[in-house]
């Protein structure tokens, strides 16, 4: 078979044949260590890319593996068809796209940025104004996973925004994930509030962990044996069973995101509660805990919240 | 193979064989949604089995099976090598013991009592202490799942008391559940201790499943989407599914257990967390919802209290 | 004026004619802080003192006033009209009155028993219809305040119980209180929970003063001129006043009552909104922060449980 | 004692010489019921007093005593030496400053800004920076106290900025409330901060009275006896006995503050204590109650949301 198509183009064909592209110009932008895994992925699957850093450094593995460097973003997306970008919060999301030498100042048409930070709605769908006023489009595309899974091609991701560019950006997605991205409608800040509710259950099933295994523990009970049991039966999932060894062991490194990366996070789930009037008592303790941890400075893991059950009950 | 034993013998042999077994004779005594699923297995897996139960109808599918029906707990036992009970709580389980006509007064020399419910760790240490002064023994046996898996013989068993006990129960078990049971030791109340996290971890992710979904809801998303989303990737697992599809169905039908059973759970849960002075804030709000459900007289499944956060949300 | 009436008579009139009483043979039993503060207002005011405490050096100082002496709580009442006690808990009060020499052993025809500890109200419940079986009277009689405010006859008093027994006891506690005993009723049960919303009002209290005196030193206010401000205006009340004093200092000494005591409380105000299925998010904090307070074994007094305030906050 | 001074000074003499003052000229900004209150003792007080309001009816009663209407904010301000402005929110106060037709387009040299709203503490400092830049100053005077406290002069104030504005208002501020402002820095974000302590700690009086008076109704007891038990006793003090009056009868009219108003109260609490990472668990569910309140748009003063104790009770 052969394919015919304009240089750049993006074919929607099923992911066995992904291999068959031809090679897309894609720019990647935050090369933390999700970035990286990611970035690296892209590179695998046979694209060209540009990446860019505000920490250089971070940039010399994938330009071993052929990646070219950008100074800036502007520079990074100046040719590319698909922008990447994956940032540590908002502020920094906002200063990539509208900052000197962000990257809108370089957007080419018909370019599609694939938003991946967890970020608030509201950032994700102003940037997406911003974005079509220059004949390009922001798809929201949160990842959920750790970057073991990002390394691994395992991430779940999901998209929100507009249609076509949906369309054009889901089988690059194809290999940084498993399983096809989940359209949540054209609201890019929809995919943003799912992202927040993960975040948010993640953070409740390692509370409630934190609380059973203390109660265990303090009742005499051998707190590795109790998770191990749940997570063998009941709770046999690899988020109990990776997030509950560090609770059942007390144990938070290393560390895959700072308390305050994630507190913010929950701070963005209660400030969509606030926005909605939806009362959150949950999350409003995980929030809490995580604060702890922040005021605390300790260099964790942001599971070691969980630490705060076992201080309360005077471990 | 020829098999010499003395009658009832149990032989610690593995589930594969568990058909050759001479028959045991087995009492079991509780026969609600939960005893007559696991006493229909036990009958199926060919042991001779005497029921007793309160309301004596509902024994009646299980003597059309070949079960003889005590009129009470004593008769039940007095020939019983091992004993099931699957009662309501503490104080249903102290009357099956302890009342007039309670098993106490007929229990045979040797004679293994696997007490399934869900009680105070306490109760079922006081009663282990009461069997052994009759030669007899007490293994607190919480089984975790609900009436369908306890049909599908698909159960998770843990156990907990006299070593030997256990050693003679082990067989019998394997046909009522999934894997073998898991041993938490010699104190029976640690059995319970760890059945009650169970308890109140399932709430934790309902609760977890409520707040979040009714967040996405009043967001404009698709309460069924995100359920599906979640139970389809990072929550992928049986108990988020099947409580995930009442919560964003928002449809606490049928009962699988009344509210008011689940937050006597959760009440002991409590009582042990201030024996143990480890606070569970996480806790301490499931009871506080499922005493909203109760003091409402709510009709519905345990599940329903995740109707508190859509009211308090004002849906 | 001429007063005559039979030995040991009560007439009710007014207090200013206290003193022209006949003398009324009153036992006391349980010589705590607020005990010794109590009983010596009795002694001052002329009545005819037997005291009983179980370490009995603590009798030594009432002894010195005139007071008798009994070796136990049988001995104690056994000529007495009126009866106070006033010990640490439900299981102290049990033993005082159904133990070996407990009072219930002497308690004369028709002698009413001001039960003043913070209990249970079932406690005081079935140990009034002890006291009923045996032709006398229990009546619920809890005191509000420290043992300063006992010393200075300016507690808050008020009762429940049998209606003849709250007339004849009503002009004794003229003199230990400010004002006339509140009557809450013949249910003796009734008082015992007024007495326990009411600490858990001053928990509130505490943990309000802990959150705001905590965020306004962290955000760079001065915690004791924002103290000096509230209880000088708005909140210009001696319980806020005195317990803010020791949250503002963040010094928790001397101790009032330690923090096991009134965590008790804490324990019986959510016994009793578990009965009645009444959710109380406030009682639940305070207890947990009571909790903690024990759980660290710290020697400071029960306010002491606004420090989880400051510690979550990194201070 | 002769007193010159040039037009528009201000002496600082004691209060009871205040109708000794010239004239001062005043401009009141704001006329809710708070609004109007305030500036009618100002009036009473012999001020010249120039008066704007959004809706400009509301300055009619004001106009009768003497006051001049303006048409904006500006024109107010024009000949002042003394401002003040009393609106629902920050961004009203926004407006009003920096809005077309804003003070700070008129705004005299030297005069000095009462900002009495319970706005953000970055509010208030950041426009009192740009007061200063045009030779003005803004001084945070946030007042305590419901509109009858402002019709009888009774509020509290305080007063936090510039010591020489501070200076200059104190005497205008002593026909407004009882005692002297008090005064918390020059910072002027401080003096919002204690004001948002105030109202918090409010919230949780009105909260732990609602769960302890519905326990004792649920107990059976009189909810009304046990309100004025207490506020006749332990908690006599005027906002537990105006609010509490609210919970007692289960009637929050007529309607204060609305609960949209406070919650963006608790809201700036929040707000605060996430920047200064101090966990308040308390100011969670006063503002999680008042969310329910302002989603179910309930029409009853913000004290309504006691109703969710109620609720929860099953009542």
């Amino acid at each position: 078979m052969v394919q015919v198509a304009p240089k750049n183009a993006i074919l929607a064909i099923s992911p066995s044949h992904y291999l068959t592209f031809y090679r897309m110009n894609i720019a990647f932008l935050g090369l933390g260590n999700m970035g990286v895994a990611m970035a690296t992925n892209l590179l695998k699957a046979g694209h060209q890319l540009t990446v860019y850093n505000r920490t250089a450094s971070k940039a010399d593995p994938l330009k071993e593996l052929g990646a070219t460097v950008a100074a800036t973003p502007a520079e990074a997306v100046k040719d590319a068809g698909i922008i990447f970008s994956m940032v540590t919060d908002d502020a920094a999301l906002q200063e990539l796209c509208t900052g000197p030498d962000g990257l809108l100042q370089a957007l080419p048409q018909g370019a599609v940025h694939a938003s991946c930070s967890t970020v608030a709605p509201d950032t994700n769908r102003r940037l997406a104004e911003a974005h079509t006023r220059q004949g390009a489009h922001l798809v929201a595309t949160p990842v959920f996973g750790k970057p073991d899974a990002a390394a691994a091609a395992k991430l779940w991701l999901i998209m929100a925004g507009d249609d076509e560019a949906k369309q054009k950006l889901r089988p690059v997605l194809e290999v940084l994930g498993q399983g096809t991205a989940q359209d949540f409608g054209t609201d890019p800040g929809a995919a943003n509030l799912v992202k927040l509710c993960g975040n948010f259950m993640l953070g409740a099933a390692i509370e409630a962990m934190a609380e059973a295994f203390t109660l265990a523990q303090k009742s005499g009970l051998d707190r590795q044996q109790v998770y191990e049991f749940f997570t063998g039966t009941l709770f046999n999932l690899p988020i109990y069973q990776s997030y509950g060894k560090l609770v059942a062991e007390r144990h938070y490194q290393p560390i895959g995101a700072a308390p305050a990366i994630i507190r913010k996070d929950l701070r963005l789930v209660l400030d969509e509660a606030r926005t909605y009037t939806v009362p959150m008592p949950f999350a409003n303790i995980i929030f809490d805990n995580l604060s702890t941890t922040v005021a605390k400075k300790e260099d964790v893991d942001w599971a070691g919240f969980a630490e705060r059950v076992a201080e309360n009950a005077g471990l």
